[in-house]
C-alpha cells in the first residue's frame, strides 16, 4: 500500500480520545477516513487547532454558500499544485454544487468555469490572496463591493484562501495522498 | 490615529471572556497589546484556533530553539512582504536570539545572515515551503538530515512556514499595522 | 447551450468532404464529436495540418507507450492551465493507462503521481520543454539516457510537449469547451 | 563544421521524394537550404504536417500583411529565446517590411519598435498568447477590435503565435542552428 | 571579525590620496567608515566614479527631498534583497525623514508605509524601473505628472533607482557587510 | 525625425566644454555621435560620472578581453530587453570579436552561442548578477575559479553586469534610440 504521508501516521487506538472521536465521526459520515485526518493526527494539539480553524471557516453561516467556499479551496489549491486538496475538496465541491463538472473546471482554469460574475470576482480575489497578497489594495475591496460582497464576506474569502495556503503547504510537504474514494465522488447522478 | 486593520476592531469589553483574558494576559506580559490580537478578535472562533495553532507550534518543546522558530517566521514573512509579521516577529527574534542585528539580516537576505550552516539549511527549506512547496522532494529531507535535523524537526520547520503563509496573508489583506513598540524592541543592550 | 468557441463553428454539412469524413469517423468511434474537431474546422487547411501532426506524434510506433504520450499532454497542459486539453486528454490517459486516478494526479502535480522513475524523468523533461525550452541542455539528454530513453524517444517527448504548447494556446484563446462526456470517461470499472 | 541539430540530419538522397522536392524548391528560391528543413526531415510525416501548417498560416490571404505575420514570429520567438527563429524570421521580416532595422527592434523590445499603434496592439496580443494564454479574455478581443482587427485576423495572430510556440520549442530542444546567410539578409539596400 | 567583502579590502594607508581623503571625511562626519567605502576602495577609478555618480544624484537640489531619495533607495534595495543598502540607507532615511519607523515600512512593503500619495506614485515608478524597466511607458509618466512631478523629477527617480540597481548588485556579489552602527541609527529620539 | 529620448536633448553648443569635447572625440573616432552621449548630456555631472565609470570598466587592462566584456554587456542587456544597449554594444562586440554572428547569438540565447566553455561560465555568472544577484554564492565563485578566472576577473564580470543593470534601466526609461548606424556595423567583411 502506498504511504499516505512522509511523516508517521499513528494508529487510531493510540490517539487521544477527542482526536479519535473526531476521526470516527468523519468515518461514520463519509464511509471512510480522509487521509488528512490521519496525516495530521500524530500532532494532537495541531490537529485540534487545524480542524477548529477549518470548521470555523467552512461550516459557519455567512454570505458565501458552502459550494462557493469549496470553489475558493479548489481554485487556490490548483494554483499551489496541491494534489490532496484539489482531489478531496474537488469531491466536496461537486457534491455541494451538485455539479459534476465544476471542480475540474475551477481547478484547471477558473476563468473558464461555469460560474457567475460574482463568483468570478470572488475567485479573482482569492487567487490574489493566494499568490500575491502583498499587493492587495483598496481597489480589490471595491471590486468585491461592486458585486455585492459585504466586508465580512471579504474576510471569509481571504481567510479561506489563507487557511488553504497553509493547508496546501502541509499537504505538499508531507506528500499527503488523497483517498481513492474522492476521485469519483459527485461525478455520477444520484 | 492610523487604523490597525481594514476590518472592524472590537472593543475589549465586547469580547468573549476567554478572548479578553488572553489579550489581557499578553498586555500584562508585554506592556501593550500586539495588534494581531485586536485585529483577529472580531471573529472569536477563528481567534481561538489561530492562537491555539500558533502556540502549538511556537511554544512547544522540540529540536528547534525558540529563536530558530522566529527565524523561520521572519525569513518567510520577508519573502511574503508582510509588514506586520516582519516587524513584530523581528522584535521577538532579536529578544530570543539576544542579537540586535539578526532580524534585519534574516528579513532582507537570510543567505547573508550571521547564522550557522544548520540554520541556513533550516531556512533554505522553510523558504522552499513558503514559495514552492509543490516541488519539495526527498532531496530536501536528505539535506536536512545531513545537518542533524530529525523528521519531527522537519515537520516543525514546515508547519511554522505553513502557518505563517496563512498569517502573512491575513495580515496583508487586512493591512494589519505593527505596533510602534516593536520597531525598537531588542535593539538596545539591557 | 454554452458556446464551444469564441470563433465561428461551422456546420458539418458545410465542411469539405475530407474534414467531414474525419469528424464522422471520430464520432463513430467515440460516440460524440470532441469539440476540438468542430472548433478547428472553420479553417480546413489548418485543421488538416493539425490532425496530421497530431496523429504523426500520438499514433506512431516508438519507445513511448500511448499512455505515456498522454501523460506528457496532461502534465504540460496542466502547467498551461488548458481546460480543454486537461479534461479531454485526461480522459484518454485514464483509458489508455487503465487507471482512473492517474490523470488527475498528473495534471495537478506529476511529481506525486503513481508513475515509474522513468516516467518521472520523461515528465521532468517535457515540463522543461513546455516552460523553459531555452534552457534545455546536454545534461537533460543525459538524464533521459540514464533512464533508457533513446534519442528518438527524446524527440518524441519534446515534439509532443511542443505540439501541445501550440494546442493549449489555441484552446485557451478560443476558450474551447471540453465536451461533458470527457469528465467521466475512464473513471468507472468496465 | 558546427552541428545544425542535436538529432540526426538525413542526407537529401535518403529523403522521400516529396520532402526532397520541397527542400530543393526552397534551395532554388533562397539560394541555400534553411536548416529547419534539414533538421525536421528525419521525421517525414512531422515534416509534412509542420510545413503544411506553416504555409496555411504564413502564406494565406487575410487581414495581416506578410510583414506583420513575421513581426509576430520575431517578437514571440524573442520572448522564447529562440535563436533559430529570431535570426531566420528576422531576415524574412527585414525583407518583407523592406526595413533593415525592424527585426532587431521587434526581437529585443517590440514596445520601442518603429511600428503603428495597430501593430503594437497585434504584438501585445501575440505576446499574451505566447506567455500567458490562460489569461486571454474578452477585453483582449475588444482591444484588437478597437484597432480594426476582424475576428478572423485575431485567429491569425493567435494561431501564428501558437504555431511558433511549438516551433521555438522544437528549435530550442534540437539546438537548431540558424544558417549564417540569415544574419545579413535584408540589411543592405538593394 | 567577520569579513566585510568577498574581495580584497585595502588599508587606508595604501590608498591614493583623494580616496583616503574622501574616506576620512566620511569618518569625521559619521564617526565611522561605512563599509561601502572600504569595499570599493581597491579599485580607485571605479571608487571615484561611483561616489561622483552617487553624489550627483543624492546630494543635488531638485524636486525630491533627500528623504524621498532615500525612500527610493530603500524600497528598490528591499526588492533586490540587498542587505547592505537596506540597512545603511534605512538608517539615512530614518534620519532624513526624522521618522524611526519609515525605513522598515518602506523596505518590507512600501504600499503599506506611512507616506503621501505623491510618494506612493514615486515608489510605484521606482519599483517599475528596478524590476521591469523594459515595460515603462507613457502612462507611467502621466501618472507621475498627475502627482505634480516635473520631467526632471522623473529623471531623478529613474536615475536613483537605476544607480542602486547597480549598487545592489555590487553589494550582493561582494557580500558587503553593513556596519553594526547602522542598525540603530535614527531609531531613538534625539 | 524620431526622438532619441523622452527627456530633453541639449545642443552641443550649450554643453560644458569637457562634455562637448568628449562627444566630439567620439564623433571623430566613430563617424557619428552615439545617442547615449546626447541623451545623458543634459545632466553634466551624471554624464561625467557615467562615462568615467564606463571607461574604468571597459577600457582597463585585465583578464577579460574587450570582446568578452562586450559579451557581458550584450547578454545582460538582452535579458533586460534594452534596445539601445543590445544594438549599440552588439555592434561593438562584432567588431571586437571580429565575428559578424556573435552578437545576435549572445543577445538571443548565449547558451547556444559560438563561445568557449570559459566564456559560457563568464556569462552564466553575469546573468546571475543581472537577474538574481541576491543568490550569488561561494559555489558561483568556485565555478569561475575552475575555469581559470582570478578573483579580480570576477569583480570585472560582476561590475560590468552591474553597471549595465544601471545603463539598461536609464536607456529603457528614456526610450533611448540606437543610432541607425549600429545595426550594420561589423556585419560585413572588411
Amino acid at each position: 500500500m502506498t504511504a499516505i504521508s512522509r511523516f508517521p501516521v499513528p494508529e487510531l487506538k493510540d490517539l487521544p480520545e477527542d482526536v479519535r472521536a473526531r476521526i470516527l465521526a468523519v468515518q461514520e459520515k463519509s464511509g471512510f477516513v480522509p487521509n488528512v485526518f490521519l496525516a495530521l493526527a500524530h500532532r494532537a494539539p495541531e490537529f485540534r487547532a487545524f480542524f477548529a480553524y477549518h470548521d470555523a471557516l467552512m461550516e459557519k453561516e455567512g454570505g458565501l454558500t458552502k459550494a462557493e467556499r469549496e470553489m475558493i479551496v479548489v481554485a487556490t489549491s490548483g494554483a499551489n499544485d496541491c494534489q490532496y486538496c484539489v482531489v478531496a475538496h474537488g469531491a466536496i465541491l461537486r457534491i455541494r454544487a451538485k455539479n459534476p463538472l465544476i471542480a475540474d473546471q475551477v481547478a484547471i482554469n477558473y476563468r473558464k468555469a461555469d460560474i457567475t460574475p460574482r463568483q468570478r470576482a470572488m475567485l479573482d480575489f482569492a487567487m490574489k490572496v493566494a499568490l500575491e497578497s502583498h499587493a492587495v489594495a483598496e481597489a480589490d475591496f471595491a471590486a468585491l463591493a461592486a458585486e455585492g460582497f459585504l466586508r465580512e464576506d471579504v474576510w471569509d474569502i481571504a481567510a479561506i484562501a489563507a487557511f488553504f495556503a497553509m493547508s496546501n503547504r502541509l499537504a505538499n510537504v508531507s506528500s499527503m495522498r488523497p483517498n481513492d474514494e474522492f476521485y469519483l465522488m459527485g461525478r455520477l447522478p444520484k
